[in-house]
C-alpha cells in the first residue's frame, strides 16, 4: 500500500493506493499555519489514515507548494503555508520513522492525473491556482528537467505593455492566467472573486469581460507554449480556477478555435482537442505523492513508469492467489 | 561507418562517422533545386564520398527542412528545395538499394550538437535560419513529442502588437528573431543583410538599431521559453544568422543579464550561462544525421543514447582488436 498527501493552504488531502494505484482510502483536514503546525498537521493526516486503513506502508510521498530540492526534501519559498524553508523530508522522517518523499504539487498532481485518467501519451497539467505552473509527464514519468523548473511557464511573458509580475517581468502568464491575476485586476470582498467575476461577465460588465478575455487567452497561450515547445498530446487543466468549471473551458476553447481560424499552421495542432479538464475532486496532487513515493516511479522504462509496473504487479500477485485459491498448478 | 547528409537550401554537406563518432570525411556539393534535382544531388554526395572513403556503411541518415512523416520519410512543406511533398526516403533506397533514414534539419543538427560539443544534459538546439525552431535532447536522445513538433517556439507569439507572421499570427517570435524577420525589416541587396544591418546599427542608424534589439530580444525570448518549459540545461545557438557572431551573442548575453537584474526569479536561473554558439563550421546536422540513421540512436537508454553505446562499441572493438594484436586472451 502507498499513502500520499497533498498539502494545500488550506487542506491536506491524504490517500491510500492499492497495489493497482487504485484509491482505497482518502481523508481531508485542515492544514496549519507556520513549519511546525504543517508537520504536525501532515502528521495527523498520516496517523488517521494508516489507523482508519489498519494496514503498513511500503511508501509515503508529499506533494506540498513551493521549490522542492529533490535531493533533500527541502521546501523552500511556501509563502501560503507560513514559511520560506523548511526540511520536510528530515522532520516528517523524524516523527514517523518512515523515509518519505517529497515533491512540489503541480508535479505531483501531473503524475497523479497522468495515472487516475490513465493516460497513454507525453502530457502536461496546467495548474492554474494563485500562480500559474505546469508538470510535464513525458514516457510515462515526471519531467523536472535540468534543474526542477521544467514547466514553469507562468513567467514567460507574452505582452510586453502587460501588468508587472511579482517576479519583476511586465506581462507574465500568471499576471492575466491566474487567481492572483484575477484579484489584481478584479479586486473583491467575494467568497470566491473568480465566480463573481464570471457572473459579472455574463451579466454584460465591461471591466469583468475584459478580464475574463484576459484570462482565457493567457490559458490558451499557456496551452499553445506547452504544445509547441514540449510538444505533450494533452494539456490537463486544474487548480483552484478549473472549479469555475464550464464557462471558463469554453472560453479557452473558443480562444483555440478563434486562432485556428486566422492560422493554418495552429490548425494544423487541433489544440481544442488536446485540452481536457481535471473532473472536480479527484485527488491529482495526494495520487501523484503517492506514486512518487514509490522510489522507481520517476524512471522511465520504455514509456512504462515505475507505477504502471506496480499496477502489473499488484494484477500478477492477485492471479498468483486466484490460481493458488483454485489449487491450479503451471 | 555511418553515412549523414545535411541538405541545405544551397549546399548538401556530407560526413562519414568512424564508430566512435568521429568526422573521418566531409564533403560539400551544391543542392538541386526541385524533387528530382535535390535526389539527384543528394546521391551524388552519398556516391562521391563513398568512393572517397572507400567503404561500406552500415546506415545512411539525411537531415532535410520541412515537415518529415517519421514512419515513412515523407518531406513536406520544403519550400526553400522547390517542393511542396517529396517520399525522399523511398527515392533514395531505391536509388542506393539500402534503407535511408530522414529527419528535420534542425532536429537533427540538434543531436549532431549534442555528439559534437560532448553535452551530458538536457540541451536544446536553437537555430536561426530563414526561420526560428529549436531541437531538443532530452536523456541523451532526440524529443520528437507527441506529434513531432517539440521544438516549434518560432510560432509562439510574444507580442500581441508585433508583425503579423505567415502563419497567421502575430507578434510570433520567428517575426523579429529569424532571416526572414531581417528581411521584412530591413529590406536589402546586400549579399549578407545581417551584417550590413549589425554594421548599420554600430554606425548608429536608429532604425537598425531597433531591429537588432528586437532581434536580441526575440532570441533571448526563445531561450527563455525553452528553459521556463523543458527546462534544457544549454540553449545551443546555431544557423545562417549565428555567422553574426560575437555581435549578436554579446547582445543576447546583455539581454539576458538586465533581465536578471530586475527580475531575481530570472536572475536564478542563470540563464546567461546557460547559452553557447555553435562553433563555426561545426557540422552539426550532418553528424546527428548520420548518428539518427543508427536506428537504435533515438531509443533512450538510461541517459545513453544509441550514439554513445554505438561509440562504447567502438571502444571495445578496438580492445578486442588490440588484445588480439597482442595475442592475449582473457
Amino acid at each position: 500500500m502507498r499513502l500520499g498527501l497533498d498539502i494545500g493552504g488550506t487542506k491536506t488531502d491524504a490517500v491510500v493506493l492499492d497495489p493497482d494505484g487504485a484509491v482505497l482510502k482518502r481523508l481531508r483536514l485542515p492544514t496549519g499555519f507556520g513549519p511546525e503546525a504543517v508537520v504536525a498537521s501532515a502528521v495527523t493526516a498520516i496517523e488517521n489514515i494508516a489507523d482508519a486503513s489498519g494496514i503498513d506502508f511500503e511508501s509515503i510521498g508529499i506533494g506540498i507548494p513551493g521549490m522542492i530540492d529533490e535531493g533533500t526534501g527541502i521546501v523552500r519559498h511556501a509563502v501560503n503555508l507560513g514559511f520560506e524553508s523548511l526540511d520536510l523530508g528530515a522532520a516528517l522522517a523524524e516523527r514517523l520513522g518512515v523515509r518519505v518523499k517529497v515533491e512540489n504539487d503541480v508535479k505531483s498532481a501531473a503524475v497523479g492525473a497522468y495515472h487516475l485518467l490513465e493516460l497513454q501519451h507525453p502530457m502536461a497539467y496546467l495548474n492554474l491556482g494563485t500562480g500559474l505552473a505546469a508538470g510535464i509527464v513525458i514516457n510515462g514519468a515526471l519531467w523536472r528537467g535540468a534543474r526542477g523548473t521544467a514547466g514553469e511557464i507562468g513567467h514567460i511573458p507574452i505582452d510586453p505593455a502587460g501588468a508587472l509580475c511579482p517576479c519583476g517581468q511586465r506581462g507574465c502568464l500568471e499576471t492575466v492566467a491566474s487567481g492572483s491575476g484575477i484579484t489584481r485586476q478584479w479586486p473583491s470582498d467575494a467568497e470566491y472573486p473568480a465566480l463573481e467575476l464570471f457572473e459579472a461577465a455574463t451579466a454584460g460588465d465591461e471591466r469583468a469581460t475584459a478580464v475574463v478575455d484576459a484570462l482565457t487567452r493567457g490559458v490558451a497561450s499557456a496551452v499553445r507554449t506547452l504544445i509547441l515547445t514540449a510538444d505533450v498530446e494533452t494539456v490537463v487543466i486544474g487548480g483552484g480556477l478549473s472549479h469555475l468549471g464550464e464557462p471558463l473551458f469554453a472560453g479557452v476553447r473558443r480562444v483555440l478555435q478563434d486562432w485556428a481560424r486566422y492560422s493554418p499552421f495552429l490548425a494544423s495542432l487541433s489544440l481544442p482537442t488536446r485540452v481536457c479538464v481535471l473532473p472536480d475532486g479527484m485527488p491529482a496532487a495526494a495520487v501523484g505523492a503517492a506514486l512518487i513515493g514509490v522510489d522507481h516511479s520517476e524512471v522511465s522504462l520504455n514509456g512504462r513508469s515505475g507505477y504502471r509496473r506496480l499496477a502489473d504487479r499488484g494484477r500478477r500477485d492477485r492471479r498468483r492467489q486466484d490460481s493458488g485459491a483454485r489449487g491450479g498448478a503451471p
